[in-house]
């Protein structure tokens, strides 16, 4: 390919990847919800560093699928090890670990599947961001436990390592925690035991996912 | 947290994400696939663009939603717009967008899906990239026409962009396509119409999927 003699006009163009064609699929997650049985949805974990996120995911996740709900469940584990090897813990690595955590979500709603996420995810406009990748099927829950019973549990033994300067800009200790100024649902690990939130959140995802609860005509998830 | 009176030793730690721990899911791969009556799998389509591979991709999934499968098509579509919307077309950018691509579509299969990729993954060492994110359950599906062919197609006027000097380094023109060296399956769009390709696919993906080609006790395929 020669540019010789042809003005220089890539300038012109608009970003790059407009020259992406969208194609629409032939399955739409109406068609997949009905085969399902349920429709799918990301119910977003927040909480701080042992609140309780990861325990009641993996259970929630073994109770749905008990009851034959199309689910999965993205973590620190499943994402930090493989997706997103490439992020530390920098702010702005932070970000994009929940920016990639939200659209893969999407993605998987898109796909029909339940998906539970658990992410300390603290700052509030990360969360908004990984909201807009699924409008239409987004539910933000708040794991609430304060910070000294946080500490207390301290299951992995991070708190420690953050207070003896092992692990820098931990949320709680070093980096702030936004709480969530109006969540889907708030539960309560700090004066309810285990098997009682996880009725909670199962009720609240049964709800949100009933076949005739379908939010409305436009279905994409992503965009 | 003071840092003072303390050495920092924080560079005799290891990197940073060593402090994520792995937490098993409840629900295994096998768990998933006895539901769904079948076995998840990545069948990734390579080709130049023109070759067919969106074509192909979305009548694939919606034949196999159609005999009730889980599936799920990973194409620019859905992944530039929305994930990989960071990323140009620079050979970095390209690699990384594969490299995200394949991360998500072992995710997916994780989660039970069949998953049909349509990219161009011009690149032998990505596309074993891709494979390597789920070794036990990747299967690279060649969709070959040989370069006239699809330049006189040119679906989406790109040839013809690219060679009037509108988009730089576009695979086939000024930017190579290394050929697959040993792929798991050809399909030749150049001599076959899309019925018959179609069917040649379906067949594959059928035979690889089948509930008794459990390919092993080691069940994850993230990593």
């Amino acid at each position: 390919m020669s540019m010789e003699g042809l003005p220089d006009q890539r300038h012109l163009l608009k970003p790059k990847s407009d020259h992406i064609a969208r194609v629409d699929h032939f399955v739409s997650p109406t068609m997949r919800a009905a085969i399902n049985g349920h429709n799918g949805g990301v119910f977003w974990f927040t909480g701080l560093s042992g609140a309780g996120k990861t325990t009641l995911a993996m259970a929630v996740e073994k109770a749905l699928f008990g009851r034959g709900y199309r689910t999965y469940v993205l973590d620190g584990d499943n994402i930090r090890h493989a997706l997103n090897a490439d992020l530390g813990f920098s702010t702005r690595d932070r970000t994009e670990n929940i920016r990639r955590a939200g659209q893969v979500s999407a993605l998987m709603v898109d796909a029909g599947l339940i998906v539970i996420t658990a992410f300390i995810s603290p700052f509030r406009a990360d969360r908004e961001l990984a909201r807009a990748a699924a409008p239409l099927r987004f539910y933000e829950i708040h794991v609430q436990a304060d910070l000294a019973t946080c500490e207390a549990r301290d299951p992995k033994g991070l708190y420690k390592k953050a207070r003896a300067g092992e692990i820098a800009d931990f949320t709680g200790i070093d980096s702030p925690y936004e709480m969530p100024d109006d969540p889907d649902l708030v539960i309560d690990t700090q004066n309810h035991g285990v098997e009682e939130c996880l009725r909670q959140i199962l009720n609240y995802i049964e709800e949100k996912t009933v076949l005739s609860d379908a939010p409305s005509t436009r279905e994409k998830t992503w965009g």
